[in-house]
């Protein structure tokens, strides 16, 4: 299943409205057959793992991250249907589909056609990469990630706005891969008119994978730019399932403010800056011990120098 | 040498103008003696650890964290002559004594006397267990730490002044115990106003250990307080090589933008707080390229959910 989740992180932020589920199915200790939900959603990681295995299938043991579909669309049958046809024997499924139309009716087709079906292997880390999906099936909107880069004592920047540079490559590569695991990359006025960013992503091999970009703002948005008027408002974008806010200050508290922030990225550079500008406006806090129990770290790592924390906001 | 090193430990912040040194007697495989710098400085760990050794010390091997010193004084004679009438027959020296009194006298007078001397075993931890004599030796001021207690965006408090609780109690607890590593704590004008902090060692025996307490002030220190005048002054403090400064965030700033921080003690609680009040006022900064290379992160730990991390000055 460790497997299968590495497989569904390569169609994160690709796949939207689609899960990026990760399939493998494995026969006589060997792998044989591998499949992700591809860009764009189709074909399904299931359907493309059995068409590499083909004959292999019979009495293996496949495991897909998420319940296989029971729905049946124009552009293609249903995943549970494949499996049951293709004559894998068993079936491991990390967790199940909220997706009204499955829900439930996939395990239960499969168990209808003779396959052993067992659930709830890696479900906590399938969750944490299928989170997009989840939370657009939960919320009706996107994952919001927010990403800070700050110096040991929290500015972003020197009081005149330079920012050159607080981390260091490494940190700033990681950035960019995160890009490349979003539908959608935000900033606000600020930042827009501060640096002109290209917010893409400037890793050999993923250029072609630079998301979407989109202007907090009220007003219309420049050329090759989307405008989302408020953060209440991401619900309505169309096929993003992950959105990546990078900055500045106060497009970063407007999210916090209305509790829209997932997932906190944080890179830390070993450095002091003393008076500059810090890494969040008015967040709406009224008392300390509001702010406590809020955020969980789940990942932390060493780029280089800096240090990257994520930290996951808890909801209970 | 490590167990040597946890002994020299229970003397930091107690024993200027004396190094907080720590002895090991090793006979046949057991310990026949230990020793620490007592409280003022006297006695040495070397006088200590041989009298509980007593005749147990013929042919044993010796591990001293500093140089044993080679001058004579009222208070007592000097520790390579009393390890070399002991009969020690190896010493084991982690770091030479930069005190001109000694500086290789020590070890020079041991082999004179037919002792067997090894030195540099765990040489670097020595440097920073005994950091504040050093810091005197060889800059004639003490070694300065500077706490911070922040949020994860770096603000010391919500922008009214509130600041209970930011961090956890294992993460206050920790303050405490450091407390009782120095032999002064100073604060700014503004945290005395504010808080009028008691800054005593508030864990269960330890209150004996209380530092005596500064204002950065260039007026009078209240009853029980003493002055000092700015962050190149603390040379001139007496009986003092390990300087706790606790805040708040201008009196910081004086003492990063004097060069006076050799050690970053940061707290940081899992929380947000938004527009509040940053750690650090003007430290000078004048480019952010100069910021890089100052500091070197030397331990981390969880203290419940707060995460601590010493970063020491790089010197070069």
């Amino acid at each position: 299943m460790a497997a299968a989740l590495a497989l569904s992180e390569r169609g994160r932020g690709r796949t939207a409205p689609n899960p990026n589920v990760g399939c493998i199915i494995v026969s006589g200790g060997s792998v044989v057959g591998r499949g992700w939900t591809q860009p764009g959603g189709r074909p399904h990681a299931e359907a493309m793992a059995l068409a590499e295995a083909g004959d292999a299938a019979r009495g293996a043991t496949a495991y897909v991250t998420l319940e296989p579909c029971a729905h049946q669309s124009p552009r293609g049958p249903a995943c549970a249907d494949l499996l049951a046809a293709s004559g894998v024997a068993t079936v491991h499924v990390a967790l199940g589909d909220p997706d009204p139309r499955t829900n439930g009716k996939g395990i239960a087709r499969l168990r209808a056609a003779g396959v052993a079906v067992h659930d709830g292997l890696l479900a906590a880390e399938a969750a944490r990469l299928m989170g997009g999906f989840l939370m657009r099936q939960r919320s009706g909107r996107p994952l919001v990630t927010l990403k800070l880069a700050t110096s040991l004592d929290g500015q972003i920047a020197m009081a005149d706005g330079r920012s050159r540079w607080i981390t260091g490559a490494a940190a700033r590569a990681h950035t960019h891969l995160e890009r490349a695991r979003h539908e959608m990359i935000l900033v606000g006025r600020g930042t827009y008119d501060a640096d002109a960013p290209r917010l893409d992503v400037r890793l050999a091999g993923l250029e072609a994978r630079s998301p979407r970009r989109a202007l907090l703002t009220r007003g219309v948005a420049p050329e090759g730019w989307e405008a989302v008027a408020a953060p209440g408002a991401i619900g309505a974008l169309a096929g993003v399932d992950h959105l990546f806010v990078e900055g500045g200050a106060q497009t970063a508290a407007a999210f916090l403010a209305a509790d829209r922030v997932d997932r906190l990225l944080l890179y830390r550079a070993p450095i002091l800056i003393g008076r500059g500008r810090a890494a969040l406006g008015d967040i709406g806090l009224a008392d300390l011990a509001e702010a406590h129990g809020c955020w969980r770290l789940c990942d932390t790592r060493l780029l280089g120098s800096d240090r990257m924390e994520v930290y996951e906001r808890v909801r209970i």
